[in-house]
């Protein structure tokens, strides 16, 4: 059995869709971060960062697995069961380098200008440096979903999982720094339809229930 | 052949060090991001997200592979020559979750600590918020290299790689902000001497020539 501690932000969703794809039995431990009950001994022994998501595998090979950052997560269950992962050739290496694209790159600067819009004091020179950064990396997604059905290319791969709950964040939390930049691109809204219609990912979004 | 994109930074360096490691033949093509090689088509063409580093390999599986993001590049690399990354187990795992925190977690703060720094107007609120990330990251280091050898175990991993070039970055560029902090953590020095006496990483950090 699976325990994936998690919470309502996008990379705590990234497990819970990539568990509702596979249809395999886990259950869900709510680390409440605005409670700081990510700083609590038995939590950091599993995540020495700090951060959700982090899951233990009681099945794993060699024993228990514990397993923090959501990338490294993806990759670990998308290989066990044989998923959203090719195993070798160009499309392995495209979700992987998009995969990476996503943790570090659309994620942090995303979350710095959540961060600095939420901050009491504004900070122009912040907000306008992560404006722009995240401006362009969401134009970069535009650009690759505008020739290609998904991330990494024809197929759904873990990539789209990572970036799919980050993206809504955006469209969501984001409009006072992005405007409508995401609703008025074709591709990305093309793409975020394809994803959000799937019933996994539907069922991943819901999770944590709190 | 392989062809590297890259230029003199810590980003830049994770695939020199890892391709002197494997001692297989590449050649560098350095992009002079100073100079906005980043945006040129041909360049573009391979690295749609205009950053560095980006290799092309025209012996992959299918044909020739571009490739970009610094870590899609060490995984494929480090597959493809089947070292600095286990085949399965948690070896493996945790090599992949100590990678993806060099990613999206000690990268994107340390940069943007520096990025902070380097402005010409001073934005407190900024450099407060990626000065005490770029510490806590520091420490959550110092944490696992005081029980390990290496940041992922008992072996020197592409997380290793990852993360050197950007601690020796912090080092001696980011005194201003972050003091003696590296300095002064006994199990980052030891890790620090460690990888860096490796020949491999000697000449991955000269890399590129320009």
């Amino acid at each position: 059995m699976i325990t994936l501690y998690t919470w309502t932000t996008p990379n705590g969703r990234k497990p819970t869709i990539l568990l509702e794809e596979l249809s395999i039995p886990y259950r869900i431990e709510a680390v409440n971060i605005g409670e700081g009950q990510q700083f609590t001994p038995e939590f950091l022994a599993i995540s020495p960062n700090n951060k959700i998501p982090a899951i233990v595998d009681e099945d794993a090979e060699g024993g228990a697995l514990p397993l923090f950052e959501s990338a490294a997560i993806l990759i670990y269950l998308a290989e066990k069961h044989q998923r959203f992962l090719a195993p070798s050739g160009p499309a392995r290496y495209k979700a992987l380098e998009w995969l990476s694209w996503q943790i570090g790159g659309l994620g942090p600067m995303l979350g710095q200008l959540g961060y600095f819009e939420r901050a009491e004091e504004k900070s122009e020179q912040a907000l306008k440096r992560f404006r722009e950064e995240a401006e362009r990396l969401l134009n970069v997604m535009e650009k690759q979903l505008s020739t290609l059905p998904y991330l990494a290319g024809g197929e759904y791969t873990i990539a789209d999982i990572a970036a799919y709950p980050w993206v809504r964040a955006a469209e969501e939390r984001l409009k006072g720094a992005l405007g409508t930049q995401i609703e008025t691109s074709p591709a990305l809204q093309r793409w975020l339809t394809l994803v959000g219609e799937r019933p996994a990912v539907q069922r991943g979004m819901a999770l944590p229930k709190v």
